[in-house]
């Protein structure tokens, strides 16, 4: 199902519309959850199973933007474009929460490729990557536009 | 400029269309964007400010998601709206980096608030921010989402 499930050296111009990846997998602990809150996000629900149990998540959720930022990590790893992951903007959105214990994965599809008018090394790629659970669950929906870089030219 | 510098315990019933809200500043170091890296998005311009020169950003550069979860944390201080800030989805973009001693500070503004047509204790609000650093410069625009609870009944 997907083309590559390492790091293959998909610059610019090996990208096209349709393709398909999938990166390695992040078990999410109770502790990564309390921690990132803890500095980024401390809201009862992201720190405290008892009090996450009486709110709208009922039980213990990790914040949107620690998956969010889980969800980096699996594609910086991919490396997919070659060159550096580079977002110049995206939409985001969580359907559930990130749990303790949950295996996480991103599945990604190339949306479109479009060439910079002004600058023959680069261009633009819009990437819609699914976030999913050991349940195959979407706990988010990213889609990014990123600059991706030609391959280099030899000598 | 801002309706409140504090949290003011703005719920649901208290918010209107075209509210302004500002936050507290932070002051990113660049020990905390290495930190930040490190875990979550290990790519060289964010890493390392010599292979940072000779990227596209110039210098040492702060993951966007990093920039993403400090704007959470100012957000989730100040506390608006009260009960919790907790987002569905959100568009988000990066005009500029936030960089090493940046003094990081969100204003933000509501822009739609929708009573709930079938949970009479809350609705939704969508809520525009700009992250902006010491000079004024814009380094995170993100709208925003939210569920927003009313006021509990008292008794």
């Amino acid at each position: 199902m997907s083309e590559s499930a390492g790091n293959a050296g998909f610059y610019f111009d090996d990208l096209h519309v349709g393709m398909r990846f999938e990166t390695g997998t992040h078990t999410v602990t109770e502790d990564q959850i309390r921690e990132f809150a803890t500095r980024f996000d401390p809201q009862p629900f992201h720190l405290d199973d008892a009090l996450a149990r009486t709110s709208v998540f009922g039980g213990l959720a990790a914040s949107g933007w620690h998956t969010a930022a889980i969800t980096m990590r699996l594609m910086v790893d991919l490396g997919i474009p070659a060159g550096g992951l580079i977002g110049t903007g995206c939409e985001v959105s969580w359907p559930r929460p990130t749990r303790p214990g949950d295996t996480l994965r991103v599945m990604s599809e190339v949306m479109e490729v479009v060439p910079s008018r002004s600058r023959n090394d680069r261009g633009t790629v819009v990437m819609r990557s699914e976030t999913r659970n050991q349940n195959d669950e979407i706990v988010q929906q990213l889609t990014a536009r990123m600059v991706a870089f030609c391959r280099p030219a030899v000598g």
